[in-house]
């Protein structure tokens, strides 16, 4: 984990292969990144070959690199390739993990404070079962409580499913800590490593996670529209996905399928091999520049942007732990988040906003309903971000004179 | 349904717009398609747009564009925008469907016997909940026999599930009539447009269905990874997705979700946006050709392979049916089918085998274990079916010889 931080000049170098960094200042790696050319190009190679030989036979040619994308993944995880699936997408892969487990009433479901609305709406659903929805309370730092957790565990609880980082916050929740309470009580554990995926080193039997969903499209750098996930090989036989096809399961006689038994029982037949060829590629990428160092400038750029958020007047900065990552949340006094956002925007500074609607648990209970979410990777430069602090700056001193307006008229009215 | 067969002329140019048509005699239409340029610029400049400004960023210049998509998949089915649900394959749409009905123990599920191995193995894992899947057994021209079905009603039939057009002949089911059946019945009726959608005209109203699925790739010339799910507007409410996101549903309260109210319940928040605008490049480039000439030029073809192939000796053809449609299969006698499918892949000639692990119900009644397909398009020119046509008949020499001598070792051995 202790990684060196980029230096400049192989920022410029990356950053000359991303072709984005010519058009935009993206401020919005935790939204979907600026792919890096290699990973644009094989996507879109192996999408001219498809349309010169065929979808099928461009397959057949191609079938030691798809192969090869189980292995980037399993390096990136420290895990082996027949724990892997690819699927579409992270909510997918988090879906056929979670929805896999048998539930029986009674069960308890352990998670956290900033979990993401789609998976606490899957935790609903089962809910209806009669199975038990628990949130573990956070500890002074806002982050999961380890304590809290131990304290709520008995041999009810079959599933403690946290997200590594949040969709609304740089929060890095104490993963391996959870794992060990996990393994421990023997509840299975499905760690959400959407963000985190491609922003920091990922060990699986660190983490002690028996499931983690990722996707291509975020700090990973990949296409969208694919992600992959990972079950511990003990585990897959006792996960029956959701929903069968001819891929994860063979139709042995009229009245009798065999599910395969490796991870891609949790796969189906089809796929965009464009984007997961795309994904392998920005996998190697990210292999090649090193997670250690990738980890490292992460943290280091995102902790600049604060602190440049936080000597401005009329700003809040919203994260949370510990220890931060790439998410960088705030407001302006003032002015409405999505404002801010549309205001960065015009000045082609690409950010997000993160509304009370994703992290109902999280954002309710301090009272926030939209933030502006700025997340930066190993690319962001520290001019830009200079640019967005001296335009969130600009925002704030409208913002403040907005105020002043507003209470002048009222006093006025 | 009575269209014109495109002229030869029209075919030249169409052919002109597919950069396939260069390198490969495809015969793989209902395997994967060769996408038409206009298929392929649209999906690519989409990806290299995401690597200029960012995912997010590209997606929120191009709703418009993608919006569109729903319009012109409701063209394509005389359904409405509100009835459609776009997602990553026609396997998935037709799970989110499936998996969603609400089956009780006693239910009864009606299928063909020409049924898809990935659609049959979700019947049998619905089976183990006292859900009973009964084959209905086909006519006298191996077709879906409506006076059976007929006869197999009863109140306890909650679906009828059929594939339009086989995965491993050219057969036609027919559709409306078992619609006209579901309807009276109260059943539920689920089609699966697979093969069919892009290649004949295809009227939701018509064929009386409840809920179709098809794929992006095989007929309508489509990207892979994409496909779409038609559910009739009053059924909606009734199919609980078997996944649910922050997309099909949303979280209004700590303890509660409410699904969203039309189709796009069934879809789940991230996509491969490059590919869904190149989906809908496909089918307005479909509606465009018109479907109607397209079924009657695809027929006309498909009737000219078959009669190609009929008249090599030793060569036997397998498509049922009244009405036949653009895929061929047939054997070749002294030869494997996987091997006539490497021998006429080393000529550039794509075509694909169907084995009994995809159909079982229907090959093992006829005693198939793996015939050769060969699906034509509108593109497809009397030439290219010429080759193939002569291709074949060579291997058939081969093959006959083979038996010859095979025949003559056996005797003298």
């Amino acid at each position: 984990m202790s990684g060196q931080v980029l230096a400049s000049e192989e920022i410029a170098r990356l950053r000359a292969e991303t072709p984005g960094c010519d058009h935009v200042v993206h401020f919005n790696y935790a939204g979907s990144a600026l792919m890096p050319r290699p990973v644009v190009e094989t996507t879109i190679g192996y999408i001219r070959r498809e349309a010169e030989i065929g979808g099928y036979e461009a397959y057949d040619e191609a079938l030691d690199r798809i192969e090869a994308v189980y292995d980037s993944i399993a390096r990136l995880l420290r895990a082996r390739r027949n724990e892997i699936a690819v699927v579409e997408n992270a909510t997918r892969a988090w879906d056929m993990a979670f929805y896999a487990i048998p539930f029986q009433p009674g069960d308890r479901i352990l998670t956290s404070v900033a979990e993401y609305h789609s998976n606490v709406i899957a935790f609903l659903q089962v809910a209806a079962r009669g199975v038990s929805v628990e949130v573990v309370p956070n500890d002074e730092q806002g982050q999961l409580s380890v304590e809290a957790l131990a304290g709520m565990i008995d041999e009810r609880v079959r599933l403690i499913a946290v997200s590594h980082m949040p969709t609304n916050g740089g929060l890095v929740q104490p993963a391996e800590e959870i794992g060990k309470i996990a393994r421990d009580a023997g509840a299975l554990y499905l760690l959400d490593a959407c963000q985190t995926a491609g922003q920091m080193p990922l060990d699986v039997d660190a983490l002690g996670c028996d499931m983690l969903s990722a996707t291509s499209r975020k700090y990973l750098r990949g296409p969208r529209g694919m992600g992959f996930l990972y079950v511990r090989e003990p585990v897959i036989e006792s996960l029956i996905p959701p929903l069968l096809d001819g891929h994860a399961a063979e139709w042995v006689a009229a009245d009798r399928y065999v599910i395969r038994e490796d991870a891609r029982r949790f796969e189906n037949w089809e796929a965009d091999y464009a984007a997961k060829l795309g994904m392998g590629a920005a996998i190697d990428y990210a292999l090649n520049v090193g997670l250690d160092r990738i980890w490292a400038t992460v943290r280091q750029r995102a902790s600049e942007l604060r602190s440049g958020l936080l000597a401005i007047p009329g700003v809040t900065v919203h994260d949370l732990g510990a220890t931060k990552g790439g998410i960088v949340t705030f407001e302006v006094t003032g002015i409405p988040s999505d404002q801010v956002q549309q205001a960065l925007h015009a000045m082609t500074i690409n950010t997000t906003t993160s509304s009370v609607a994703s992290t109902r648990f999280d954002m309710e209970a301090r009272g926030l309903e939209r933030v502006v979410r700025a997340s930066v990777h190993y690319v962001t430069t520290p001019e830009e971000i200079g640019l967005l602090v001296d335009a969130v700056g600009t925002l704030a001193e409208q913002g403040a004179g907005d105020e002043r307006l507003q209470a002048t008229g009222a006093a006025a009215g």
